[in-house]
């Protein structure tokens, strides 16, 4: 089968699509014939020898959906030819609070979906919406998952609750504005881009801030009120500015930080005079992924997609991430 | 009646002891005639006028315990007589994450406890374990509620879970490392002081560790494995060593920052990876007292009491909170 390999560091270009031997199911698991897969930022970190434990040659992709088209040994007969889409990491382990020492995202080290196929955990595949075609199921997985957790199960979000979520754009941020908005929250978002912004109100954002602006907290709290949730993926020095805009017990989840580490310590004295709760997330469980299937099927909520490219146009759709000038999901389709 | 009253900030030397009217309970208030009250931070801090909201002249002090003696209209007359704890505040409000915007603690601007007498809620009384003496009874309020709300709400801490209480000495570390050991936790402390490192493993921690050791963090963890829990009331520059001392899925409550703000930003990436949660707490609801109250019963804990002075000594037990030589609570005898 064809795959998309990374056999040196160096960036997204150092990505080839190369011919490798197509897997066969182990007991228990199953093989999934990929019709679309997609990216995440994890990809173009690894490429740039920018992730924790890379080992090359190494195989690519988080993101995936397809039919089930061979069963290993011990799987219900009833999984076969099924349309899913996959669970993208191993060994959440049974502590809901944070995973297991061996969890790991699904590709590099381990098979990924940037392939004709692959083979998963029969308990890994969940049936995908009906309501979307096989380039929008794709896009869901890694940062569908990382949205949800930081915004339903982290921050615990209400409906009526006022929610920013910051550096709209990326893909988790894009998630977690449709998240917030088929909730019910009053959502916000940041960007430092104007196109996104009316692009994230048209998507269901009350309003958005550019954070190139001086004093954009200030502007923001004048345009919010105050803030319950802030759903964050940037920190770097506009990390501050989130945590002065939150009302009393509000909370600031973190799941990245694009722009660094804050060169300022926290305001320890708002923090507990205000009971603020600063939440670090990453990912998320089988059980989270498939409650955030079951609440995109009931509110009908469809991934925001930028930009689709072909398979072999790998190196081209990870240098479209690496500019973040998308607004959305970068989706490779497979066929 | 004789009552402390601050009418000149400067220190705890402003502090006197002045003639004052006799209060008469209002509606659903009660009169408790005040057998014992205790120190707090705050109350030096309002002497040096580094408390927020100060208003002059003023009646000090949050903590007290005493026998009710007067009932105002619409009091069950089965209160007349009881020997009670006050809670430390008032208005919490519905809200159980945070308080409502009119909350305060008791003293300053409001009629404080370091006084004869004082009328308060009736629902803002609560029965003395009879095992405690009316030191120790006037000994738990702020400060315990203080511990028990950073501790048992906010970290949620679990029996057998091991957790670090930084700073012992104060009045809420102590408590929290009563509340800790009650608990069936692990605890661990921290100090400048190997005195109080003796003491604290005397009340039943498993060990301790002198913060101006080079690289404490690393010397603590090679002792503790790692650590789920830590109630922080310092910050300042120890506080990154705190974080990194956390298991995944660790909490880190900071009720306080004797110490400032840290000097350097957020270890972001570890947020995230390790789904850290880094929670302000400050004081608690009715229901939280109520609640330590029936811990305190069930567990048969004693408050640790640091030294007793008289009521017309109150300069000179402020002095010796200021020089934070104290472990465990400074308190008043009224008689």
């Amino acid at each position: 089968m064809k795959a998309v390999s990374l056999s040196k560091l160096g960036g997204p270009e150092q990505l080839n699509l190369i011919e490798t031997p197509t897997p066969e199911p182990q007991a228990g698991h199953v093989r999934v014939k990929l019709h679309a897969s997609a990216l995440n930022r994890r990809d173009v970190w690894i490429t740039l020898g920018q992730y924790p434990g890379i080992r090359l040659p190494c195989s690519m992709g988080s993101d995936g959906a397809g039919t089930i088209d061979r069963l290993g040994p011990d799987v219900p007969t009833e999984l076969l030819g099924q349309e899913v889409v996959i669970y993208p990491a191993y060994d959440w382990g049974s502590d809901t609070r944070f995973p297991s020492p061996s969890f790991r995202v699904l590709g590099m080290p381990d098979p990924g979906t940037f392939a004709e196929f692959i083979c998963v955990p029969a308990s890994h595949v969940f049936p995908k919406p009906t309501f979307l075609n096989w380039q929008q199921a794709a896009a869901i997985p890694l940062a569908g998952l990382t949205a949800w957790r930081a915004l339903m199960t982290q921050a615990a979000a209400q409906p009526g609750e006022t929610v920013l979520v910051t550096g709209i754009g990326g893909g988790v941020a894009t998630f977690a504005l449709k998240w917030a908005v088929g909730l019910g929250a009053r959502t916000f978002v940041t960007s430092g881009n104007a196109d996104k912004l009316e692009q994230a109100c048209q998507l269901g954002a009350a309003g958005g801030i550019n954070y190139h602006m001086e004093n954009w907290p200030k502007q923001l709290a004048e345009m919010t009120g105050s803030v319950d949730v802030v759903i964050d993926g940037t920190g770097g020095n506009n990390f501050p500015g989130c945590l002065a805009l939150l009302k009393p017990g509000g909370r600031l989840v973190v799941y990245g930080a694009t722009a660094g580490a804050p060169s300022a310590g926290l305001d320890m004295v708002r923090l507990f005079f205000r009971q603020t709760r600063i939440i670090g997330s990453t990912m998320g469980s089988p059980a989270e992924f498939a409650a955030m299937l079951n609440f995109m099927v009931e509110h009908h909520i469809e991934p925001v997609i930028d930009q689709v490219f072909a398979l072999d146009q790998v190196v081209a759709a990870h240098q479209r991430l690496l500019s973040a000038q998308n607004l959305g999901k970068i989706v490779l389709r497979h066929d």
